[in-house]
């Protein structure tokens, strides 16, 4: 590696379907149970990390859309930390080609999200996924990445592959042994679309880490099911994408959503993630799948209103127009739909009759049209050497 | 009892701290898991209900609030059954003063309740007590009632005794011994204070009944929370309420509530029966008692949005003008606080920053104020000839 070198990445979104929610062990990040997700297209949602290296670098910095932020901060000294060590290992294995020159080096870190923050989408996998991977390739490290993204932030690991990915709880107490691996890649069920649909902000909610230590301290609900339930719901799961079972897929999304909304319930003092447009956008897909008789649609909510719907691309033009019936947007129309296109069909007035909901103007901001994709397509990288100031984004050098 | 009999009885409503949610027989109304519940005054809430007996009658008839409803229908049907059951027996043990002249006759049944059905307050539980005691007095019946009442609705059982009561589960198939028997009578703990918060109406809810089929036949929490942790909740409530620790008392309160409705978010589909307005009288609680570092006030809800509110009588001043100040009342003030007075006492500027909630209008109708009694104390009953059309109250007659 020269020094001057400099590397740009992007890096995915991931949504779990089982999710992950209380940890065992804070310092490495080790999950109370295993969590599996969806990979999501970076052309709609995505991280992008340039990292440049250099003699001339006092010490390592970092900017974050735009802001430069504490590079002290644990997680991301966890992360740094870890690189180094895995680089000085692979130039420790005597390549002469790889000298450790670089690697005392300091770097500054750029990181941009090319979705908003107020989007409430959780940026920590996408953005440590990146980070991790860029400096694997700033550093030529090979292997294994997803246990070191994981002490950035757990679902990252998830962000480090793509199609379908599960986190597996692991079982020794270094941690070793808890990492993401691929279920099956996006190839796989090429029919599967996703929607984010925005929720307009609200109140600031409980953050995750803070929110699932309580959780873990308070709630009998959430140890269940950690030590009993999940590991079946998993099996379950994977069964279902397995054999792209859409209807077994839906029903075991909704149900492990709610039932971790549940345990956010039941923890002491309770956490409200589910705002009322929440709500009604579950009566609203529970009213749908019910007027078909078949589970066409499933939602799923993180720590936060946002609904991220699933469903298969047959049924996206319909289910669009009836998202928009029902939380009319107040104006700039072509704004509502973002990312992938979307045909139009006309909503049956014996639908809207059977979801029976009174439209809530104004209760989604926009939707975010996308699918499932690997991470990595888009990595591009950069060498060369630097120069002072030239790269701007990279913020002011010393 | 003489042909033209006319009793007249009333019965507390009850609301319970730990809670029954869940059937394990849905034809003789046996519970999941034992509950617990304080009985409330019945100057403020109360059904009553007034029973004639007559040979001219044709038919059993009921009227409840004013509206004369199905007498076949089951619930109504097992009570009366019940109590006729109860009653032969009683005549059958030989008492000549007992003739059995009076259960051959019809019965008219007038039942009323002294809070408004839009108040979302389960009458059910004083209804059918109420139609329990009633029966009894007139049919001349002693001893347990509880397993009759609880036949007609669950909670019901727990109407028929004052103070603290609990509805043990049982473990015999017949339900004979799932009964609901005093914890501690209502002179145990006079400063015990209740404020029933009486949401706006908002959207149907689901009923009870129906709900809690749909929890246990699909909730895993439910499940656990039945078989595992209700039985260790009820004995730790038992001793909060027998040495008087408000503090246990109250934290074991919302606890319970909120897993109740953990179980229910749990449910496939999910149930919601708390609303915005609940969720932030739920966050304004929290915030009050932080502020004092003290659990001075607790929460409860059931299944729906309204709150009901324990504290100690020394906190009522202060807190109802809390609840005043976040949640104005959009006209007729003084309509806003009924049943036992309070006194007034105004909210610092420091405690109103230490909630910094926005202030809700219009989020409560009004405020119930009471506490807690022993039931039967209001009890009267009349014996007369019964001259057609003479109670008007009774409704049409034949």
């Amino acid at each position: 590696m020269l020094d001057g070198t400099v590397i740009t990445c992007s890096a995915p979104v991931n949504i779990a379907v089982i999710k992950y929610w209380g940890k065992r062990d804070d310092e490495l990040i080790l999950p109370v149970n295993s969590s599996l997700s969806v990979t999501l297209h970076q052309d709609q949602l995505k991280t992008t990390t340039t990292i440049a290296c250099s003699r001339d670098f006092q010490e390592d910095r970092i900017w974050i859309n735009g802001r430069e932020e504490d590079i002290n901060q644990s997680r991301l000294q966890s992360c740094l930390r870890e690189m180094r060590r895995l680089a000085r290992k692979r130039s420790g294995d005597g390549d002469p080609a790889h000298g450790v020159a670089g690697l005392s080096h300091k770097v500054h870190i750029c990181s941009v999200n090319n979705f908003p923050t107020a989007a409430g989408l959780a940026s920590s996998a996408s953005g440590y996924a990146c980070l991790v991977y860029t400096l694997s390739r700033l550093f030529g490290v090979e292997g294994e990445l997803s246990a070191v993204a994981r002490q950035g932030s757990g679902s990252a690991c998830r962000s480090m592959y793509g199609g379908f990915v599960q986190w597996k709880i692991g079982e020794r107490a270094d941690g070793k042994d808890s990492l993401a691996e691929q279920v099956q890649p996006e190839t796989h069920w090429p029919e599967l679309r996703v929607l984010v649909l925005v929720v307009n902000a609200q109140r600031k909610h409980i953050g995750s880490t803070s929110g699932m230590q309580t959780s873990v301290k308070t709630s009998s609900l959430l140890k269940h099911r950690a030590e009993c339930l999940v590991s079946g719901q998993m099996d379950k799961m994977m069964r279902a994408i397995n054999t792209k079972d859409f209807s077994a897929f839906g029903e075991l999304t909704m149900q492990d959503s709610n039932q971790f909304h549940a345990t956010c319930l039941d923890t002491y003092p309770p956490i409200f993630y589910l705002s009322d447009v929440s709500r009604q956008i579950i009566n609203l897909v529970h009213c749908y799948n019910h007027h078909y008789r078949e589970i066409k649609v499933a939602y799923t909510f993180d720590a936060g209103p946002n609904a991220v719907i699933f469903t298969l691309q047959e049924h996206l033009p319909e289910f669009v127009q009836v998202v928009r019936y029902f939380f009319p947007p107040e104006s700039n129309e072509e704004q509502f739909l973002k990312g992938l296109s979307v045909d139009s069909v006309p909503v049956s007035e014996s639908l809207k009759a059977a979801i029976g909901m009174e439209p809530v103007a104004n209760g989604i901001s926009y939707i975010i049209s996308t699918k499932v994709k690997v991470p990595g397509s888009s990595m591009w990288g950069l060498s060369g050497t630097l120069a002072t100031g030239n790269l701007l984004f990279m913020g002011p050098f010393p």
